[in-house]
């Protein structure tokens, strides 16, 4: 089967049936507003840290309805054939701002914001969904993994723990939290991650004894690899390593044992050996506690494989997609919201902004409601836009967008108190604030 | 950007060095067995179900390097000349064979066995594991939910909660293991699955009242439509809906609120209003515990979200892929296992039974090392064919795949010992044991 290149399906049934009975009672439209945003941090964490719009602006440009797509909604009756004739002329005319992407954020941080005509905007609900409550798990966990490993570099190598194609995108997230490097070939050349990878034990098996498999990586690799020392007994393996590669060995990798301890005794051994340089990796089933056990300890590097593509025990991040205002024509803005219990939102426009002492130190969130800006010079606004009138800003997309990205999400951390790197649940790290017109500040 | 429609870069950077060491010492022609399985079943499941097949062999059919990715491989030079030369003929020639796509399974059983060369065999690994990996924790989480379900019907509506193309794969994985339908189209289009949804509460939200919205819902959909009536306040939605669509509205839809009580009041309150008919679904974060709670409740319907896209609290099945066997030229096969604490494998080649009382129930997983066939009458092997000398066996693909595999679920399932339906943590439902070559049985 040829993979479909159209995005358009990426969507649930639902807001199609939304649109057809839209055009149908002349809602279709009316001009809305729809935010995306987090009611609350997952597992009672300091902060979040926002991803995947580079990715959602390039499903974005192939959200479009093809010959393929609309014979599928025709076949099963999915809509009308009026709203299907629509349906193969969209392209999404509106206008699109947002949180840069590798922002921190906190509860109610309004992370998008689409303007459109409702048919336009309720259909983009479930693929911007997606691409925000996945990628953002992945650089939320993956951040606290960089604050954790202290300087220290990372690298994801998870890939065989998520979907095959999530494995790419949790590759780019966790790029953009910090992380050194991935062990995912495509993330490499769709996004522009460094990739890195040696050897894994089945290298080791399928040699008759473990110096054949040595001495050839060292052949073919070069004497600066990592080798992989604990197939069978780790310190044979240091002997053997040493003794084939000579002192000047990159690294060794553990993959399994109780590190603390292993780790001090691979240490002990390399450096008698005279191997004093050469580097230790860790990657049994770490995340950010395990690193931050490992805080005492030689490692020189860790690799991530299963908790920071499943967003450490939090691997939906928990975002929604709300109609938050609509008018008709040229009229007032309308603001709207449910009451579901445990489910409210807050109506209205949004302008945010990242309060900040005097000394750059962010203090809180402050979100204006109705629209209108707020803040003083030391406020920092945290909308850009990414689409105007239907037009992608293209510097937020490839691999460009993604070294930007990570450059502002360094740069957001840094700005945090310090107590927002505590890996311990608690409050969020910024309290959230609703500015009203009439000037009124309300904790959200 | 336009998306490679090769997959052959779903691969960890690691497997292509190992590829590329092996080209020089000789062993990249050692004819291998790779196994792919769980050592255990996560959250002390009493089963799991195994999906994905269909899906790795349309990935397989793919996996091959073009010009594209060579120029990457080239560029970072990832892997030398002559290895760049040997993966621009790569097309996988080896043999698949494994366990039914929807087929329960238990600690240790041999779901997938892959017989190559090692540079063929060896850069599979993370494209299959990412598959069976995800695909496998959804159709483990989503079987538990038909059970408790007890005969009415689920759908499928998380696509929101996991990557953009993860849902689609999820969307498969519950239909597999007995969810209705999706909300997501792509998986309709795609693999065949039933898709269904109405509104959501942007549609309220977007009219000036809630009667409005009910009103044009009905026109534009017919009075068989499931209406959202958790906006504002249940009761009063409740009212509204039946004076707009009369007593044969076709169902009211809940996504809030405490759901054993809420159900009861909106059951007796549809009743009092003549509408005895109309049927009630719920859709606010539902599990496989919450589920089972509402046994008794006069529940038609489940929509489920987070938690089975998520694999309910497991969303990695653990799952790993092995070098089991090698040999050299024709010679005998070696099994190989690494030692390593607490990630031992069991070397050599397999042949997995369902052992199963005279009744058919079944009583046991056996395993026979070493290969040969095992079993009596009553027992059920459990390989099929997927691949022979790199042709793949293409019943097991696509839309008629899918519904195969949904139809060896159910069977698989119905065999099972009535203990497996139990929802608490407790021992594997059935005991894996390995049958050696003298005839001796050991518990895995």
């Amino acid at each position: 089967m040829t993979p479909y290149l159209s995005t358009a399906l990426l969507t649930d049934h639902y807001e199609l049936t939304m649109v057809d009975a839209a055009m149908q009672d002349g809602t279709a439209d009316r001009e809305c507003v729809f935010e995306l945003f987090a009611r609350r941090l997952p597992n009672d964490r300091r902060y979040g840290v926002v991803a995947g719009i580079g990715r959602a602006l390039e499903l974005l440009a192939r959200f479009q309805f093809e010959d393929a797509e609309l014979e599928f909604l025709r076949e099963n009756r999915v809509v009308s054939d009026a709203t299907l004739e629509w349906l193969a002329n969209y392209k999404f005319s509106g206008t699109i701002r947002g949180y840069r992407e590798g922002e921190v954020y906190f509860p109610q941080s309004p992370l998008l914001e689409v303007r459109s005509i409702f048919a336009e905007g309720v259909i983009l609900e479930t693929m911007l969904l997606s691409v925000f409550n996945y990628d953002s798990a992945v650089a939320s966990a993956a951040a606290r993994m960089v604050s954790a490993a202290d300087g220290r570099p990372l690298a994801e190598m998870g890939s065989r723990r998520t979907g095959e194609r999530s494995a790419v995108s949790a590759a780019r997230a966790a790029f953009i939290a910090g992380f050194s490097a991935t062990s995912n070939l495509e993330a490499g050349r769709s996004w522009g991650v460094p990739t890195m990878g040696t050897a894994a034990h089945s290298w080791t098996l399928l040699h008759d004894n473990e110096r054949d498999a040595f001495a050839a990586q060292v052949a073919a690799l070069g004497v600066d690899t990592t080798l992989l020392v604990d197939t069978y007994d780790v310190p044979n393996a240091i002997r053997t390593a040493i003794e084939v590669a000579g002192t000047e060995l990159g690294g060794v990798r553990l993959d399994s044992g109780d590190l603390p301890v292993l780790v001090r005794e691979v240490r002990e051994q390399l450096d008698d050996l005279g191997a004093t340089n050469t580097k230790i990796t860790v990657t049994n089933d770490l995340d950010e506690y395990a690193i931050a056990s490992l805080a005492a300890s030689p490692v020189d590097a860790f690799g991530v494989g299963t908790s920071v593509v499943t967003g450490s025990g939090a691997v939906a991040s928990g975002m929604v997609y709300k109609l938050v205002a609509r008018r008709e024509g040229d009229g007032d803005w309308v603001p709207v919201a449910k009451a579901s219990p445990g489910k409210r939102s807050v109506g209205g426009l949004k302008y945010p902004v990242r309060r900040r002492d005097e000394r750059g130190v962010a203090t809180g969130e402050l979100i204006s409601v109705g629209g209108l800006p707020v803040g003083d010079d030391d406020d920092r606004p945290l909308y850009v836009d990414y689409v105007v009138d239907g037009v992608i800003d293209e510097q937020y997309t490839g691999a460009a967008g993604v070294r930007a990205a990570r450059a502002h999400c360094a740069e957001a951390m840094a700005e945090l108190p310090r107590t927002a790197r505590r890996l311990g649940k608690g409050e969020p790290a910024l309290s959230t604030y609703y500015i009203h017109d009439d000037g009124s500040m309300e904790l959200a």
